[in-house]
Order: C-alpha cells, then sequence, then structure tokens
C-alpha cells in the first residue's frame, strides 16, 4: 500500500473505532455477555477456517525461516483454540466494571458531586506473534467497553485477520457495533507510525513485545502508553531467611518457566547468611542447570561460576542463565534493585518483619513480594481473570492490568441553578 | 550554559530529585507538616527578600514590553504572599494520601495480596508566568511525598529561585532532603528538551500553559504526561430548560472570569426552546457585552450577531466573545460536543431526567454537570482543598487533580514459601 493509501487507511480505522466506541460505551451488559459467548461459539465451529488461514502464516512463515520456539508460538491448533474459548466465557462471567458512583460528596452550596466509572474509549494494543493474543486482548477490551485496534506481528497476519474478522460477526451478531474490533489491515510499519499520531481518536496504546519494539512505541507515540520495557526481577535471601522456604522459592523463580518477564534474573545473597546456606543457593540452582554470573564473593561459593560484569545487573536473561550477587545486608539489596532493577516484581525472603515492612516500603516495584516466588506476579494469579499486559509505570495502572485498569471516571455535578460568585 | 552544561546540570538535578523521592516516600507526617508550616512562616519573615527578586523581574518585563496583564500576574504583592501562606497551611491540613491498604484478596493457595498507596516519585511541572504556582506546585507534592522539579517563565526567573531557595531551608529544617524542591536553574529552552528524556529518573510531568507550550511538551516526552490542551465548555440549554436557572448559568459561566479555562466558549440552544426564551439567551449575553458569533438560525433571534464559522466551534476564546449553535436537540448537541469540544466541562440545563442521564452518559468530558455553571469545575469547588492542574487525558487522573492524584499504588503480595506449580 502507498504510504498516502496508509495514513488515510488507518484514520478512517481509528475514526470508526471512536464511533463505536461512544455506542459501546453504556451499552446494556446482556449485549456484552452475548458477544463474547458468541465469539466463544464462532471459534468452535470455525476452527477449520481458522486453522486453514493459519496454516497459511505457518508456511510462509517456515519459508521465511523462522524458529520452531516462534512456529509453536504461533500455531493455532485445537488445544489453544480450547484456551481462547475458556479465557472467552471466564471473561465474559466477569463483573462489569462500568458504571456505578464513588467519591460522593455535597458542597456547602448544595452541588452534589460524585465520579462514575467509564471505559477509556478507544485502545491501541501493538503486539508480536501469538495469534491469540487477538482475541484475548479484545475480549478484555469489549467487557471493559472499549472499543479495541489491534496491531499484530507480520508473521500472524493471515490468522489475526480471521479471528478479528469472527469477533466483530460476533458483535454485530450481539446488536454491538462490529468495529469495536478492528485489526490494522496491512503489516507495513508506517502502519504504525500513523496509529501512534492518532490522538484525537485513540486514548491509550498498550505495546507487548520486544525491548526494542516498546521503546520505539513510547519514542513515536503522541498517544499516552502504558507498557512494561523488561522483567528484571530479583530475591533478596536475607540472613534472617527460612532457607526450608528460601531454595524452593529461588529454584522457581527462575527455573519453573524462565523465559517469562516475572522470572527472577538476579539473586541477591545477604554475605551474613550462614555460608553453608549460600552454598545451597548456588548449588541448587546449578543442579538445575542455570548458568550463573557472579561477583567475587559468590565465584568463591563454587566451582564454575562465571565473572559478573555491569551489564549482567541489568540483563533480563529470560532463559537458565542468572547474575548473583553479594551484598552487606537489606540496604545494599534495595539500592541494587532499585538501581538495576526494571521496577517489575522483587521479593524478599526473610522471617524479620522489621526488614519484610523496609523491603515493602522502599523497593519501588509494581509488586513487591514477603517468603513467595516472583512467578506469581500475573493477573491470573491475582484473581483478575485475565491480564492485558503488566505496567512498570507509575501512572494509572501498575502491575497486572485486567478489565478494571481499561476504565477511566468522569465526575458529575448535579445542581439546582447555582452560580459561582 | 553551554548545551553539554544544561545536559549535566539538568541529569543532575533530577538524579538528585530521585534520591531525595526515596528519603521522602515513608517520612513522618509531622515532618511533612512541619516543612509546610515552616515554609509558610518563611514567605513571611522573608517577604522583603521575595518582593525584592520580584522587583528585578518586573523591571526585566517592563523593559521587555510585557503587557499590564502578565507584569500584574507576575507581581507578588502582600495579598499574593498572604495567598501562598493560607495555601501552604491548607495543603498542610489536608489528610496525607499516602499508606493504607486496599483491594484485598486471599488466593486459594495462601498468598495474601493487596495494594497500598504510593508517592508516584518524581515529578516535573512546566508552567508560565505566575510565581505563586512554584509555591502551590511543590506544597502539594511535598504533602504527597513527592519530589518535584519546577521549571517556570522566564520572566519569573527570580521569583522562583527566592521561592525555591526558600522551600528547600524550610524541607531541611524539619528533616526533610532540601532536593525535594528544585527550580531548574537556567532559562534557556534546551533544559526542558533534556527534562523530557529523562525518563529513568522522572516519573511524571505536568505542563501548565498556552496549548503551543503543552503540544511541545506531549511531542517531545518520554515521560507521561498529564495535560489539558485548552477548555472549550458547552452549555446546552434544552426545550426542557427552566429559564430562572438558565440565564444565570449561561452569563455565569461566561461572564464571571472569561479568561478561564472552565469558562464557556460555546452555547448550545435548543432549536425547540420557546422563540422569546432562545431571545432572552442572547439578549442577557450581549447586555453583559459578549460579542457573540452564531450560525444562521441564531443571527436572526437579535441584530449584530457576527456569523459563526468552522474555527468558532474549535475556539477558546478566554475573553468576551462566544459561540453560538442552534440544535435540533439532544443528540445535535451531545454531537456538536463530542466532536469539536476538549473534554474538559459541559453543562446541560434541562428539568427532563432522561435528558439528563443521557447528557451524562453520553459526553465524553471529564466533568459533565447538570442544571450548573461550568465555573464550579475546579479542585477547589469540588472539596479537594488545592489542585495541581485539570486533566483532560484518559489516563490516571481526570478533570481537577489534587494531592490524592499525586499517588499510585504497588501491590504486597505476602507468602509462606508459596512457589507456582
Amino acid at each position: 500500500m502507498a504510504s498516502r493509501s496508509i495514513e488515510r487507511t488507518v484514520r478512517t480505522l481509528t475514526e470508526d473505532a471512536r464511533t463505536a466506541s461512544g455506542e459501546l460505551c453504556g451499552a446494556p451488559e446482556a449485549r456484552i455477555t452475548k458477544a463474547l459467548k458468541t465469539m466463544a461459539s464462532l471459534l468452535d465451529t470455525h476452527r477449520a477456517t481458522i486453522k486453514s488461514e493459519n496454516g497459511k502464516d505457518l508456511r510462509a512463515g517456515r519459508r521465511n525461516g523462522l524458529s520452531d520456539a516462534i512456529l509453536d508460538r504461533l500455531t493455532l491448533d485445537d488445544k489453544t483454540i480450547a484456551s481462547m474459548i475458556t479465557g472467552l466465557k471466564e471473561v465474559a462471567s466477569l463483573k462489569s466494571p462500568i458504571g456505578g458512583d464513588f467519591d460522593h460528596r455535597v458542597r456547602p452550596n448544595g452541588l452534589k458531586i460524585h465520579k462514575t466509572r467509564v471505559p477509556i474509549g478507544v485502545v491501541g494494543i501493538i503486539y508480536e506473534s501469538r495469534p491469540n493474543v487477538t482475541v484475548d486482548a479484545a475480549a478484555i477490551c469489549i467487557k471493559s467497553q472499549n472499543a479495541v485496534i489491534l496491531r499484530g506481528g507480520k508473521e500472524a497476519f493471515n490468522s489475526n485477520m480471521a479471528l478479528a474478522e469472527l469477533f466483530a460477526d460476533a458483535l454485530e451478531a450481539a446488536g454491538l457495533p462490529p468495529r469495536a474490533v478492528q485489526l490494522v489491515p496491512t503489516t507495513d510499519r508506517t502502519a504504525i507510525d500513523v496509529l501512534l499520531r492518532q490522538s484525537d481518536t485513540v486514548d491509550l496504546i498498550i505495546p507487548r513485545g520486544g525491548e526494542g519494539l516498546i521503546r520505539t512505541v513510547v519514542e513515536k507515540s503522541l498517544i499516552p502508553v502504558i507498557k512494561h520495557y523488561k522483567g528484571v526481577c530479583h530475591v533478596y535471601v536475607s540472613r534472617y531467611a527460612d532457607m526450608k522456604k528460601a531454595l524452593p522459592i529461588v529454584v522457581n523463580a527462575k527455573v519453573q518457566r524462565p523465559g517469562v518477564c516475572n522470572a527472577m534474573e538476579t539473586l541477591l545473597i545477604d554475605k551474613n547468611l550462614p555460608h553453608a546456606d549460600q552454598q545451597a543457593l548456588v548449588q541448587a540452582l546449578r543442579r538445575e542447570g542455570v548458568a550463573l554470573f557472579g561477583d567475587s564473593h559468590v565465584r568463591r561459593l563454587a566451582k564454575g561460576i562465571a565473572k559478573a560484569t555491569e551489564e549482567d545487573w541489568r540483563a533480563e536473561y529470560l532463559d537458565l542463565r542468572l547474575a548473583v550477587r553479594a551484598v552487606s545486608g537489606l540496604d545494599q539489596a534495595i539500592e541494587h534493585i532499585n538501581t538495576y532493577g526494571s521496577h517489575h516484581t522483587d521479593a524478599i525472603v526473610s522471617r524479620s518483619r522489621g526488614e519484610q515492612q523496609k523491603f515493602l516500603l522502599r523497593v519501588d516495584s509494581s509488586s513487591v513480594m514477603i517468603n513467595t516466588s516472583t512467578r506469581f506476579s500475573d493477573g491470573g494469579q491475582y484473581g483478575m481473570g485475565c491480564e492485558i499486559g503488566i505496567s512498570t509505570d507509575k501512572l494509572h495502572a501498575r502491575g497486572p492490568m485486567g478489565v478494571d485498569d481499561l476504565t477511566t471516571y468522569k465526575w458529575v455535578v448535579t445542581g439546582r441553578g447555582q452560580i459561582r460568585t
């Protein structure tokens, strides 16, 4: 597509989304539920079409030499379709986050003032590879009465188009505007640049993917962005740790699923922990096949630990590698986390209430944890039913974001003719 | 200052602010109160210095041909000093927005999860002319335990420096980090560009001033920005209006203080309102000296009404001019407001409950009002004690922003050694 034509296409898309958002706001809850449940049945009845469109993407991916890991994430089979169907039904059953009133006040002049919860409006999601994000993200947006513009990875284009079209059909069948779910109908990168400038019609951008993608989005966007760049999560094992808890927590945080943002990337060990316990931590990780990068103190705990550099303290390995540092105590641990961390999720293992409280207060992260694994930092695990992403920003929503976090409020002021003097 | 030196100065400033923010977070409430009250006494005892520094700015302003209106806003006299002192005492007496816990949940695996309210961290305020903003904004930030970086207008540089230095003294006297309040020590515009790139150390930018300044900030910032571009506020007078309320509301919304963002800029009149009532609205405004720009229907209501163009529907006049449009009813009024408005504050005058509810639901603005004047859209009037700005954004805070809106939350997860399976 020529760049002027892309500009026109994306502008029309966002204007249609804005109109759809107006119609969606305040729609009867029964229609929202019907749309989500209809989408669940359409996935079931159209699985042949979905697999055939997905097949086109898989064949193109193989031709273009995509890795097995990426091809795996790209695949829509009966298992991934079943999981999308379950997700839709779960989101449909959640309580609506919209409406109600809160923060009531009556002013001396008799004005009645409150806030009411409303959708954000139009949300743009920019993501890579996995086509099931198309359905999950759209479901969360529709539940919270937001119109959504989806821009998926180019490898999944045919799969995403098929899923987005089914969603539009489901909306229409429920008497809701089909343009409330739209996929950007081109894989040209110019479309992203155009989208990020539509601040009149789009209210929020959520990028999901590698750090490079997210930095580009933040740099170019005139629209507010909620995101996390990366997850450099820490576990600090204090001299007051219960080692029967510390060992499984440390292993779980690194090993249970190393490729995700809430996996541990740096272990901080209190130098005052008994020497045998320090060694036990290092050995437990090595037994699981974790390659360690340590400072000089840590390297003396076992053989075969590589020397950590400044880059290791900032690294998001996303695999079975781990930076390990010995610290003089809680203060140094906190300073390390706030300096090198990514404000995502950090945990302390300690029996001391004083240490726990100081850690909670001082560590500047979206989730702080006591005596448990960083792997729990997740919308499902927090009981939110689903998540549209994790925010390390300070504004609006922090940590895992669910349907409640895709809402804002408006002030409602009710008078009897009062004027200002 | 050479541009490399400005870069270094601003970076140091923001790093010092980040450090101060860590020390401020969780400081005893008594110290916060002491700092604010000490600042109030310092303003009282140092009024000679303040006036003398302000005198430098006023003399330079006169030399540079600033208008009387700007020189007036620039002046710090006993009245403005008294008002800053009152403001400080009011903010000191507000309830702290920090701490506590909410959104409790216990998960099936026994994990206890809640949120606690924390400061945003480091806030940058970019503003024009009025030096009292220096004190008001710093007070709100300190009350909410945020460090603040102030960048005021160059015409007020000496006044702002004097006030910021007093604030640092007040913090020090209360045992708090003096670097929690800092003014950018140069009037060079490069400093703003550098500040807007410090996303590692600064969490939020609030620009206050003309639309041009705010658009530049949004375009250049890598840090989240909360703002309003302008206030194009509407009053819609429905066929069901009580004219005894409508007339004073319409006059008040335009005339009581036309130069501010919550003044009415467009009046929408229902064509189905009795003709005499339509004429009465137009005449009441003309009697107050308001110049009207109307569509063809409106121009037939009285003589001397100029023809409105498309630009008038989008205009923020900020003076005694007003656009007036006749609409076919509620739906067209809502469509006009959502198309041409600025999502700031819009009001309906109507006795119909159905119309009121539809207006509240459909008008996509930060404050929606029934039977009262848009001029009430203000932190003080909403009972927030003070405000740091008004947001027309959808994210984080919407409408008038007070101390509560300068906070965020963190998730706290407490376990007994749980690991993820």
